[in-house]
């Protein structure tokens, strides 16, 4: 007899995934129906106009990829890239690594315009870069988890057509949490994820590009080395000839278009609001607690936030006590951050007033604890006047 | 104002997605956790515990990919194939096809060793291939739903063996609705898919590949041309180190993991002797009516049966009729058959003697106005009479 996986409730605080909307949860436990169903493909339209409406663009390649974030990103970067292509990516954190690795095993050569952790990518640094030897396509993240920064793309956008390469971007952090307007500002194709801000579970990437892009996978030569990753045959199933590829994951699809449906009932500059002000009011908590923020400031991303390690405490056993004693998870860093900053991201559903009061509440006893001695209830009382500052119509959870 | 989504209720008796066992719908709808939580950990080692007992294995390395099935494939071929490596693919249905252009997409030179649609593929095929020039590996489909054949694989298995070549096997559809014994049969690697007889919505591959597997993969020159599916990262973080890859879609394991514990609990010899019984049980009905089947016989698979499509009956009429007015998928066939063939599946949690008998039901109903008379309810009564035959302890529903 094997027992049924009964999961802990948590808070997931942490880089992702978040906890998904319960609609979202509910909406995967709906009966399956076939791939061909007339009602399927009633529901691939709808996720493919909200997943127009998310990216704010009228392409008409706007579909997710059936996996986790990166499938996404390695459909585009392996549907584009023939080999000896020179890839350009703007570095500023872990996932441009990832774009780096990707681009390496599509084929390309790849250069890596690389910034200290904690900065942003300048846009004369990729002109230089495209001056000094074209390139097929520059990769750049929008908002990395691994630095909590958030990349300005317009201008690094107009660069790109200047020396004609395409654009691409890894928006799986920032969707749904900020403004993303792949039109507006020029993104040629442009990841996302469903764990992060959109609310749902990990597990479908969805994606949009342009007619540029489009052009360019009609003009390889030769088949990309993926089938099941390939922008031209997926495209073909999202469009109207539905012709036959893998059988789409079905609570997943379900999943994907429930928590586009609660972004766009919310409303996205709503959204982006919400995120706005509830991460402001950590970092306010954070502050009057003590504690000091990791990076550049003037480009903090909106849902995450880093921040150092006090002198002489545990970075491992602070986040092991929040886990085991409140049940929320934050998370470690990686690379050269590693040991000394913790990632506390406020996404999707969990951008709420009470997860930042919950969080600073129990941060505090547990800093107390771990050899660090906060000013008594600071951090809360900084962050509730910050949320009791703002005006009334942003106060509303989200419905 | 967006609405939700609110599927209808279908039999989906076609060649998959199957429905899913309520039980797996309603695990997907537990909290998220996060996937270096402790309890999160505790579901992978269960996962792949689960994973050995359901392809009868000790392979240490059995976990799932993150996609479709067809991801799971492409794991093992792009992570082994090298460019110009020799891979022979034994093709008896479309899904031998779809071998091929993995192959060929991952660099490999390709052989295809064909046999007519509905006919298995002889293992001296497969040796005088062997003979003539060595293969990296050798790749055939266990059970392929275009053609409704299940091919034996102990021998094919020993030719490998002898010509010291992987066979690699997808089980897609056979996991779980007959024997698929992955160390006795000698299967060096083996990929299955979640929504056939596993009885769960597509969108996980679980997989499992022997230590001959893992040491041609160490052996490669260079990296796979893929990130996102490159089983050595995979197995690092499927083991005990837990490297950071994608983010697993924690939905989805749990989908997986209540999937094979339902398989475990019936017990899988009795899971097949129940597969067995509907299918034979549809099969004496169908004959019954006066229609007949696609295929050698001595090979057809015991979860889909091939059905000719009577002289002057409107293929694609009869499955509208039983889609619109009864709720029942059956499926088209694909390449040479379509218009001539339909295919019913009655797999994992729709291998129930109820689905045979509401199928039959409606099918001579849907006849009878298409142009086909079959003998009055002859066909419900040849498959109860089946159903009623068969030993008492097979004719229990599973639990």
């Amino acid at each position: 007899m094997y027992e049924p996986f009964n999961p802990p409730t948590r808070l997931l605080l942490g880089s992702g995934p978040s906890n998904a909307d319960p609609r979202v949860l509910r909406a995967m436990s709906a009966p399956l129906i076939g791939q061909f169903d007339p009602e399927f493909t009633r529901l691939m339209d709808r996720v493919m106009a909200l997943s127009r409406l998310t990216f704010r663009t009228e392409n008409r390649r706007s579909f997710p990829v059936s996996g986790s974030s990166r499938s996404g990103l390695e459909a585009v970067m392996a549907s584009l890239i023939e080999d000896g292509n020179r890839v350009v990516v703007g570095n500023f954190g872990r996932f441009g690594d990832l774009f780096c690795e990707i681009g390496r095993r599509c084929g390309a050569t790849v250069e890596s315009v690389d910034v200290e952790w904690g900065r942003i990518v300048e846009p004369d640094a990729i002109r230089a870069s495209l001056r000094r030897q074209p390139a097929k396509l520059v990769a750049i993240v929008h908002a990395d988890t691994s630095t909590g920064i958030l990349q300005p793309l317009e201008e690094i956008a107009r660069v790109c057509r200047e020396y004609d390469a395409l654009l691409v971007v890894d928006a799986v952090l920032s969707l749904g949490g900020c403004e993303v307007s792949a039109d507006a500002w020029g993104l040629d194709a442009c990841v996302a994820g469903l764990q992060k801000c959109l609310g749902g579970p990990s597990g479908m990437a969805p994606l949009t590009y342009n007619e540029r892009v489009e052009a360019a996978l009609r003009r390889r030569r030769g088949s990309p080395r993926t089938n099941y990753l390939d922008l031209l045959q997926l495209q073909d199933y999202w469009g109207p000839d539905r012709l036959n590829h893998h059988t789409a994951p079905t609570s997943m699809v379900y999943a994907l278009h429930e928590a586009l449906r609660i972004v766009e009932d919310e409303g996205l500059e709503a959204g982006w609001a919400r995120h706005r002000r509830v991460n402001d009011a950590l970092v306010a908590g954070l502050e009057a607690m003590g504690l000091e923020l990791f990076g550049d400031r003037r480009h903090k991303a909106p849902m995450i936030t880093l921040v150092r390690v006090p002198a002489n405490v545990g970075e491992a056993a602070v986040r092991r006590q929040l886990l085991d004693e409140h049940g929320i998870e934050i998370m470690a860093a990686f690379g050269p951050l590693l040991g000394s900053v913790w990632r506390i991201g406020l996404m999707g559903y969990n951008a709420r007033p009470e997860n930042v009061l919950r969080l600073l509440a129990a941060l505090e006893h547990v800093l107390a604890a771990n050899g660090f001695d906060p000013p008594p209830r600071a951090g809360v009382r900084a962050a509730a006047a910050h949320l009791e500052a703002r005006p009334r119509e942003l106060q509303a959870a989200p419905r």
